[in-house]
């Protein structure tokens, strides 16, 4: 029994390097369904529904559909919006009107219960209707999912991002603080381990939200590091909180920006950093301290996308279509790791991934709280892809000194 | 008449993506020439020196050096102490003591007056002795010089930069700044402007050290695209100043730290663009204004390497031995455009380069002072080198809207 009718594809939140490989995967693939009357793409997201902004792509080239697969940043642009009951009703009058069938939005565990609620409107209005939600969200928070896709490109971004951090940081040594995105869930920051190559490398210390942020220890931490190198190479997350849960940047200022979900604004600030940099100042007299924050590069940049995180959000876009078309079911894509490495995907209720959020297991981070294990490293090299640059060090001897003592 | 003995080379000042290169184009060619009887690598730069730090890269593999040729950041470690005439008497000790008498120093314009410096103290000496300055910066501010070794990595990371971060504020629209390294040239925020493709896209504005910088004006720009684009991307120099002449970021906070050479701490910090982003919020009722500093990655990012950079970092330090060890001469190393695009080097006298700073030329910024010309795209593009990436948008129609009247 074959559903004929339009397909209808949306993108999200905040947008990834790879998320048009997803909406690539799933026009392509919906493109091959004779019952497949036309397949649309949402401007802005669910606004883009609302107001009928649906461009024909069934009509785009596939040479071109190629080259904005390989295009960071939401080709379909985005949306914060998240609706509501109300919303859900202008949706349906829209789909219906246009015979939309199957609807896929690509996004984090916002849009999923986005999808979710779409999904039920539907079903309350007896509207046969086809929805799947396809992952994407550089923050890795997505449940039962073994990773998500736009994690690896932004993780391979990081860790890129610390190999020169690192190396400028043992040339001209002092402290440096990076600043990575991580509202929830440390994944991101984490990937700045994967930086290490030399035991003394840095990212020497790594605090993520996960664990509660204390001003002292870290104080100690950084102390510590310093005596034993002579510098100090620091990753934190965007979202640290102190051990009340309080996020460690709502100490800092009263004037505090919230988004449509209620999310305090972490990103497009350097303050963080900043007050970060002023405390190990201040009370550890050092004088070279440095912080970045290294801000929305980290979501979308074109050079460091990993090819194994490129193929599986070209994947899920994909199977989001054959999963809808041919076993016209709903529901949420999730990745299964099945070997090292190797990935299946399958289908799981939208409730189950909707509005969760997954944290870094215990196993990921070391006893201190301040860095993270081999375990956290062998489930991470896989996602940030081939050819991941190698920094090299000098290994000639030592000259023998004429005019001091050797030590 | 040869002159037989040791060559010492040495590395200054911030460290750029290719200053690597220079240095192995410096260790193999002089490792070619029977008269040169080791080739020492200074730890740290002149308080390698002083100190005797040498790592002898007569002993260093092939491979290897090839491998820290493409690795970004000071393999021999830097150093921002900016030698007087007593630590120059300490060096020359030093020198003489190990029969040191080829001298490179790959650094900048504070480089370069050290290696002035040092020269000078040898002919006092009456020490013979050849000493090149090896030209590296990713500021772009070498005078005489087409360009200098470094900018053109730093550039296309800029640009690869910007080309996300416009694609990211299309998709999620709202102001966007971004704050750029170059503490008195705009060579480096210029570069912004080579993420441009399409004529609606980031960077709209680009501030420059080159123009004072005007807040009223430039919140009249900012509303001006706003208003035309729904967005607006800025890119901002972090060395940007009033009419006075006094740096922005001064105006901000009276806790300013200056390093050895008397400069003002600029990069480290998100204060500049934290500042200007309130301005927006409060002055022209923004609500989505984001600003990011670019920070130390633009100096160091090992995955955004030009090629043409790298050759040429590779030959001017090829060229440093050259001209010392054949031509038995003294001088800085400078870039010369002889085509589109090819370049030549010749020897300047160290004083014509040593402790001078070259500006955007006029023809380089447009009359409003708010952005660059195309006289600039021409001559940086060849800079970024080959396989610089391409963003595509999608370009199917729009379907025809059931429920509103068509626009």
């Amino acid at each position: 029994m074959e559903l004929k009718g339009k397909v209808l594809i949306a993108q999200g939140g905040g947008p990834t390097a790879v998320i048009n490989q997803s909406l690539v995967g799933a026009v392509l693939e919906s493109r091959k369904f004779p019952q497949i009357t036309k397949v649309y793409g949402a401007i802005n997201g669910v606004e883009g529904i609302i107001n009928e902004r649906f461009m024909d792509l069934t009509r785009e080239t596939t040479h071109n559909l190629e080259q904005v697969g390989i295009t960071p940043a939401s080709a379909l642009l985005s949306t914060r919006i998240k609706p509501d009951e109300a919303y859900c009703k202008e949706i349906f009058k829209v789909l219906k009107a246009h015979d939309v069938r199957y609807f896929f939005y690509i996004g984090g565990n916002d849009s999923a219960d986005t999808v979710r609620i779409v999904n039920e409107n539907a079903k309350q209005s007896e509207y046969e209707f086809r929805a799947i939600h396809i992952p994407k969200t550089i923050d890795n928070d997505l449940v039962i999912n073994d990773h998500t896709p736009g994690y690896g490109s932004a993780a391979r971004y990081v860790a890129e991002a610390f190999i020169g951090i690192n190396l400028d940081n043992r040339a001209l040594q002092g402290v440096y603080i990076g600043v990575v995105m991580g509202r929830h869930a440390g994944f991101l920051t984490a990937a700045s381990s994967l930086a290490k190559k030399y035991p003394d490398d840095g990212p020497h210390l790594i605090y993520l939200p996960e664990r509660p942020f204390d001003v002292d220890e870290f104080l100690l931490d950084v102390k510590g590091v310093y005596e034993k190198f002579g510098r100090c190479v620091i990753a934190v997350s965007e979202g640290i909180k102190d051990k009340n849960g309080k996020p460690i940047m709502l100490s800092l200022t009263d004037d505090i920006e919230t988004d449509a979900h209620g999310n305090v604004q972490l990103s497009g600030s350097g303050q963080l950093g900043d007050m970060l940099s002023d405390l190990i100042k201040s009370k550890l007299n050092y004088t070279r301290v440095r912080s970045d924050t290294l801000g929305y590069t980290q979501r979308n940049f074109i050079g460091a996308i990993s090819d194994v995180d490129s193929h599986e959000a070209r994947e899920v876009g994909e199977k989001a279509a054959q999963f809808a078309i041919w076993d016209n079911v709903d529901g949420s894509i999730v990745l299964e790791r099945t070997g090292d490495y190797s990935i299946n995907y399958h289908l799981y209720p939208l409730k189950d991934i909707a509005g969760k959020t997954k944290y870094m297991p215990d196993e990921f981070i070391n006893l201190a709280g301040n860095n993270v294990t081999d375990d956290f490293y062998k489930y991470a090299r896989p996602l940030i892809g081939s050819g991941f640059p190698q920094p090299h060090r000098l290994r000639a001897p030592m000259a023998k000194r004429l005019l001091h003592d050797d030590e």
